[in-house]
């Protein structure tokens, strides 16, 4: 359901006439196209017949080191030993699933968390339980509270899954300073932590933050993307685990597609090598901070009373909740009728939270959109807050519709 | 164990000095890497934004319609909404498996079968039954006989997997007058047919085999790939699929990577639109064609009495059986020792079977190597063949050392 709530926005969102804040593509038209065609014929003409060949289940060695250079700028320091590449950190998720989880563990996750994160789990009939955030991330307090009570209750949990750098979807970083509290707070309940970090060098301030892995490499499984900092379109990903259950996660790779594409680990490998991908992340940055930017201010000029928004540091996403009395979910419909997509909180959690809650996106339309798309959608928070104070239920006619919008919503 | 003995044997044969009839690897370098190198190149100039970008977990559009007009060639009449695009075939084996093992069901399959589909049942703890096959392929009284032995003892089978044509890892093709005879043993057991098919198109005379799913759409789940007719490096394999397997293949897609690589897919709608395919794989099955004969030849020119062998129609493989008293598996180190690699039968089957027989590739190396190989593999053989004739075993030091060649047996 979850799934089909995405593809059924996806579907709305590609309508050239909507401005989407919905979507979590990258901005993948500022990559330099002409250096990039030519580095993929360089490939074929000069490794061919590797890179159109069969590889190894654990992925490109020369890859894997490249790998683990990215990963020292968030304070990582791995071997390529301990590198499983995968198709987008996705693949990567859903193998450390098979590895670990059976029909009725429990994993603690943030709340909200993740969207197809929570499938993957479900997929693998495990429960989630989510954890409060603040601005600041999660609450080691309630994380171990929450450690406490499912232990009492017989449910120990076998993982905790965090997004601790600018989070999708709450925009929300988890505070340098309860960084080591979380890692300490999972190492004594026996949890092992499953960090997925593909926003980490997307920070539009300052430096990378250091990484929960860098300060506890026998208790995290790293989970690493190219996806928002190259391209998704190659679907290279990765997974830094301890040794022992990197071994079964080569063994689950293998199972699932023998090796994944040399074609695609040689052309991030080469690009990586070849290419000022340092700089092309700082022209990433820059557009993706005008963005953010252009985002917060329209919220702070356009948003009612009531409205109140995260501000994150980096990554993708902005959290937004909706006063008392509004449902997202029920104001989808209208909201796209009126040009606007977001993605209603209710998909982040796995127990029907977040109905007051939305995520917006500001990674793929230009600045101007997504003023003009927030500017639609405070209008539309207004109109169903002027329904909610003169009729106390903002019900209309869509609200008894799809859930999701439809061809006839546009 | 299989797939670590496969890794162990991949490195063995990766060394320069061993004539390797052990994988399975196509010779991607008889591609015409310059148009390749041109068309990727295009493709990122052309349609970068596109390609670089996320696609949809079915898979792409174009490409999927590209897939019915390959399968056509096989007498298939489909519907590109009912392919799913995958990381090679064996993620989409891995998806099927997913969507309808659970633990402790019965997959039957041939005898010997394709490794890694056994390692694919095993995963999903399904157990795998064999039926035998002769020159023309399985015999469909014994799979009707299978299918009601198991629904006796309360384990009726929930597939048929079977590699109809061309098969790995015995080289034989189930004959079109047995086909009708197959899908109606399947039809009446109610099993699912899975036919696997990576080497139709490899046929080395006349014309292409009628795939199963030609004759049977709503009882047959059919797996391509391209990873043979164009490039494994690429990953692009396909399923297709009745529209309600293929609505859950489709999500566990989703749920298993997000969607495949858009590069990858574009890459060989690409090809496939643009360089004239057909001709390719014909100058494909030439070069195959030359290395079976090679191979074919060379074996009855070498092996002593009491070998045997199949005689393949196309695709990679062709399946020795050894005289009464050898081992392939304990003669394995010593065909190592003598530059030669095979993979021993054991591996091909759930239940220990396959002892005499082997597994011999002629895809890879040019014909001059296999002959070499054949010739050396043949003196290996006569050695065990008098070991066993003077002592009534075959025993020797390597046969207590490691089961599959180490280094130091190089």
């Amino acid at each position: 359901m979850v799934a089909s709530e995405v593809r059924a926005l996806f579907a709305v969102a590609a309508r050239p006439e909507i401005v989407s804040l919905a979507g979590g593509m990258p901005n993948v038209s500022a990559l330099p196209m002409d250096a990039v065609a030519a580095m993929m014929a360089d490939l074929v003409t000069e490794r061919g017949s590797v890179a159109l060949q069969y590889g190894s289940a654990q992925g490109d060695p020369s890859l894997r080191e490249t790998i683990c250079t990215v990963m020292a700028e968030e304070g990582i320091d791995a071997h390529p030993d301990d590198v499983v590449v995968t198709v987008g950190s996705q693949q990567a998720l859903d193998l450390v699933a098979r590895v670990f989880l059976d029909p009725g563990d429990t994993v603690v996750t943030e709340g909200p968390t993740y969207v197809t994160a929570l499938g993957t789990f479900a997929a693998y009939q495990a429960r989630a339980v989510h954890v409060d955030m603040d601005e600041l991330g999660v609450l080691p307090e309630a994380l171990a509270e929450t450690f406490a009570r499912l232990e009492r209750a017989g449910r120990k949990a076998k993982l905790f899954y965090t997004v601790p750098t600018f989070q999708n979807p709450a925009g929300v970083t988890l505070a340098a300073e309860r960084r080591l509290r979380v890692l300490e707070v999972c190492r004594r309940a026996g949890v092992l932590v499953l960090e997925d970090n593909p926003y980490g060098l997307l920070h539009l301030e300052g430096e990378p933050m250091r990484a929960l892995r860098a300060d506890a490499p026998a208790d995290v499984v790293y989970l690493g993307s190219f996806s928002k900092t190259l391209a998704p379109g190659l679907r290279v990903g990765w997974a830094l685990a301890p040794s022992a259950v990197r071994d079964k996660l080569v063994l689950a790779a293998e199972s699932a597609m023998l090796s994944h594409s040399a074609f695609a680990q040689l052309a991030v490998d080469r690009y990586l090598r070849t290419q000022p991908w340092q700089e092309q992340l700082k022209a990433f940055r820059e557009m993706y901070r005008e963005r953010r930017d252009a985002m917060l201010n329209a919220l702070q000029e356009h948003m009612p009373a009531g409205v109140s928004w995260t501000r994150p540091g980096g990554g993708f996403f902005v959290w937004v909740t909706l006063p008392e009395g509004l449902d997202s979910k029920a104001m989808l419909p209208r909201a796209v009728q009126n040009r606007v997509a977001y993605v209603p909180g209710t998909g982040f959690y796995a127990d029907g939270a977040g109905q007051r809650a939305m995520r917006l996106s500001y990674c793929y339309p230009p600045p101007e959109r997504i003023a003009e798309g927030v500017r639609t959608l405070a209008g539309v928070i207004r109109g169903e807050l002027e329904l909610w104070e003169t009729f106390g239920t903002t019900a209309h006619p869509h609200s008894r519709g799809p859930q999701t919008p439809g061809p006839d919503h546009s």
